[in-house]
């Protein structure tokens, strides 16, 4: 950790301070300079956390040297996890593709949309039946009954099941019906129940929050393996910006610099990143070409009566003709899509 | 509500739409123009949630002509809600000031900072026995014994007493110890927590996301406020922007906005709105000049030792002479302090 | 045009706008409904800027039905522009590439560089004479003196050269110069340039501003194009949001927007996107997967001594591997890259 | 200036930048750590810019110790700059206040403006002869023609005058025609304008961009002082961010932050911070509490009839009454407005 001192800092000052670094059981290093004086701290600058140097009055930035998540870090890790979920596996060298309307509506829906994504090459589904809505009015979605639905599809399907859990005491029940858990943007830092899902062994497709750096998703993702369980896959979609010409700003970005920094897998939700059908497909094809293990990607057997989301979510033949072009990019970067 | 078809949609789908729209209970409205065709419809627009219109192929564009908020609006009441937080009246011509430290840390230190700020004018103490960190290796709260330390404290000085609530589990016990809850920004739309709260009578502090809207956290007081507890004080705390020279963005735009459409008490809390010790007295009477009803900000008897946001907290005696400043421009403003 | 009227509006009002409407020549339309009244104004709404409709005290909010643009818009022109930059095609189904070090620096480190990204497949070269700097103590380009190297470079080598125009009065010159005028980020809304590149006939690359919607490079192209020059080459280049991981934020969701919305094409540049070398890669690739039309990359003889933005440019043997990759992806969308 | 190394680098690396930075004339400092090395380099870190040592493909991160403005820094000069504008001190205990309309449009607007805005006690009058817009279809203001108004109006009522300059090579003509140069947000790095006002020795009004931080306002205006005018005015109105509930976001932490940083003035805009007519009062009350040296704000004879952001000009009542408002607020802040 880098400490720079105010312009006043005295001697006397830079001393107390060393000692405290000192008292963390890091090794101190004193930089005095023309304008400013410089301190080091030196070895795991996370026991700094406990002597709290940046409350100093005379403290004027202290920027850390190492990253604050380690379970997650590829510097633990250097090989791709790969993720079972229900048989499909997510990371290494697959693209891996899970699809399904936004909320679990109907029993008929679920499967006419889950039997044409399979018969396109999906390899798992997703449907929320617990939907965080902005407004209390709009539908919440049906709860325990969805989870049924949710778990005849998948096994009349064969597809794994992927479903939103929003709150700590519902871990347990949802983990009966469904392969994985999702946790949605609005509770990336809902860590009570980061800590719950930590604690199942099932997998967690963790999204990045609205206002989150990539960085306080892989701390998010430190809550999680931290607790034990090491079956995390990332979630990019969207961010939210100034750009009002889609729902979301799509951060692709995040793709090679999560890869670089995590061993977990990442997958995108082109669908929440633009909330715009037409934009849905080219955007998949670019997740793939950045080099992204997956998608998560809302398909509706008729949009126009979806209860959330229709606006961006694909009808099955746009879903099949994109799966096509999809093959060809997926090749093309050296990956496989079976 | 105005709904824009996009320049390929005939006639034939014009009706289909206009159709919808009378099924919905609304009145529909056909205005054909050179280059696009509009639709319109009038009546109680959220009732269009049913029927998805944005979901429909030829829609361009949906634009909504009510707010989606309703019982906390300005015109269903017009006259200023004033919450009364264990005897602390926020909201009216009211100005009113909760301080204390970041987190609950030790009696000691709890009381001494609870004396001092008492002494200073304060007309409540804040300090958080739950702490959302980013990190999960971050200092995460005492817990029930934070609860019962700040319960005594609050006991002793005769000061209401105020703490953060993390989940909808958790809530009966906070109501025991504290005198109102508060919502952190990172679970504004933490929908659960929010309806919990919501059954409750006590007092809520709802603190603005880092990615939310001002409309945004109207939704989510809405929740609340709609759930049957009309108790509700909203916090501006600061957005996330690209500036970094401060932690947060404060919108100081969003008071003036807010007071304009909610009849709700709106309070600011300029610690975590700047994070900078040396910011936070000039954004308090910023606030004050601007409209607030009230401040929430972080004190503590020795920040040098605090365990979180110590570098943002201000010390007894700058609390002090904040104090005597803001008198005077609260008294500027034509609001009263006692 | 949608009016919404504040709710205190009353029929007297509403009478005065209709009437302005009219005057401005356009078709009044008058929707009274149960909370607001609406008025439309249907014809040429670019019309009603004469009349400053939002202005009046009491409206509550106007909301164009139509985009501001014209002449760049699709719905004015079908087919894609393809634009001749001194030979190479761009737009169309063609992927084009312009490569080339930041700064013009020395005719030898240009001449390599220029050789070097010619064998591996570019189309063009760039390079900038005239570099707008954040800090007036940085390097500020070689002017004139790095306009003729570029030039020689571009004889020798028989790529055409694109370099960046900072002042009207410098259009003349550069012109001279270079087969394509770039104009920087910081530049998109300087006017005066904008109408001066207008009045030229050689293409013109404009760089998206770090705040610029994708409306807002609309309306700045329809700057040039409505001076005469149809030679107009968007280009996303990232916006600044909060994340800090990256330098900016490339926004790729832009692509498909502004390709559906415009007939000029859209190219990428991933080296200021990212602001790290090794995201230049993946993302060239995404930008080619969602539809862009090629891409302006940054490539240095020897990154370690170039003199402004190093760490961002590719090495020769980095871009050379890139062009085969990207080959396969250019490819794989059914799109030709020679 | 700290270089953090990545994990692969060698003692060789190492030795090779430490060779660099003591070329630079720096005095460098190693410091090897179990996870990572870092390299110091002590001294007048601006002086690294020559070696680019950021573009070392084995450094992980560098972060500056000093800030790169030097003139305008406050530890330069302690002491705050007073600007003199045509008699008008801006800066120091003053309060100061320059209002007018958005564009001059007619000699009697002007001067029914510009006498009102006296009345209430304005110290200066501003107005836009060239006015920078989005769309080339909106009013570009009246050129030569608005300069003489201005002027005329300036030399009626004694109010010095300040208006919009948007190239280099107008800088000599509105010189000739006003008190001082405004540079609007989109020029805040139009580099060559920068320069050209910085040769010229009256006051230059430097807006900050709508996607510029605090820092790069800083390093704006030292392009200005470097060339020798040191009256230079900064001015806060607004940055762009998710919300829309307002126009732009008014970030008022820059005022305590550029206070603290430099010795020049600060005034802000709520006009164009806001957005709205009816925000602009509390905002303009805000801006004096927590620090404003000053105010620019738009007031309309007849705001309905404005040819440009008629919805944020304030009638000449409502700028009188906030006259006598803000008369309070800056007592209480102990600031004078006379």
């Amino acid at each position: 950790m880098i400490i720079v001192l105010k312009p006043n800092a005295t001697k006397a000052d830079a001393d107390e301070l060393l000692e405290l670094i000192e008292s963390a059981g890091l090794k101190p290093l004193y930089m005095p300079g023309v304008e400013r004086t410089v301190l080091g701290a030196i070895g795991d600058e996370r026991l700094l956390g406990k002597i709290h140097i940046e409350s100093h009055p005379l403290v004027e930035k202290v920027t850390p040297i190492l990253t604050s998540f380690k379970m997650v870090s590829r510097e633990l890790q250097r090989q791709d996890t790969v993720v079972d979920l229900g048989g499909a596996k997510i990371g290494g060298g697959n693209f891996t593709v899970i699809a399904g309307p936004c909320a679990v509506e109907a029993e008929e829906i679920m499967l006419a949309t889950a039997n044409a994504v399979k018969k396109s090459g999906a390899h798992g589904i997703r449907g929320g039946a617990y939907k965080p809505r902005s407004s209390p009015y709009s539908f919440q979605g049906l709860g325990l009954e969805g989870l049924k639905i949710l778990n005849n599809v998948s096994n009349q399907t064969g597809l794994p099941a992927v479903t939103e859990v929003v709150e700590a005491g519902d871990v347990a029940q949802v983990e009966k019906y469904a392969h994985a858990f999702q946790i949605g943007a609005r509770n990336m830092q809902n860590f009570r129940l980061l800590q719950a899902v930590g604690q199942s062994r099932k997998p967690v497709i963790l999204k990045r929050g609205m206002a989150a750096t990539a960085d306080d998703l892989l701390m998010s993702a430190e809550y999680i393996v931290s607790e034990g369980n090491g079956n995390v896959i990332l979630c990019e979609r969207g961010i939210r910006t100034f750009e009002t010409a889609t729902r979301n700003t799509l951060d692709l970005n995040a793709i090679p610099y999560l890869k670089e920094k995590t061993h977990l897998p990442v997958v995108v939700d082109p669908s929440h990143g633009t909330g715009v059908r037409d934009y849905v497909a080219p955007m998949a094809k670019a997740a793939a070409a950045c080099g992204a293990d997956g998608l998560l990607i809302e398909v509706h057997a008729n949009p126009k009566i979806a209860m959330s989301d229709g606006y961006q979510s694909l009808y099955p033949e746009q879903f099949d003709k994109l799966m096509d072009e999809l093959a060809l990019v997926v090749e093309a970067i050296g990956k496989k899509m079976t």
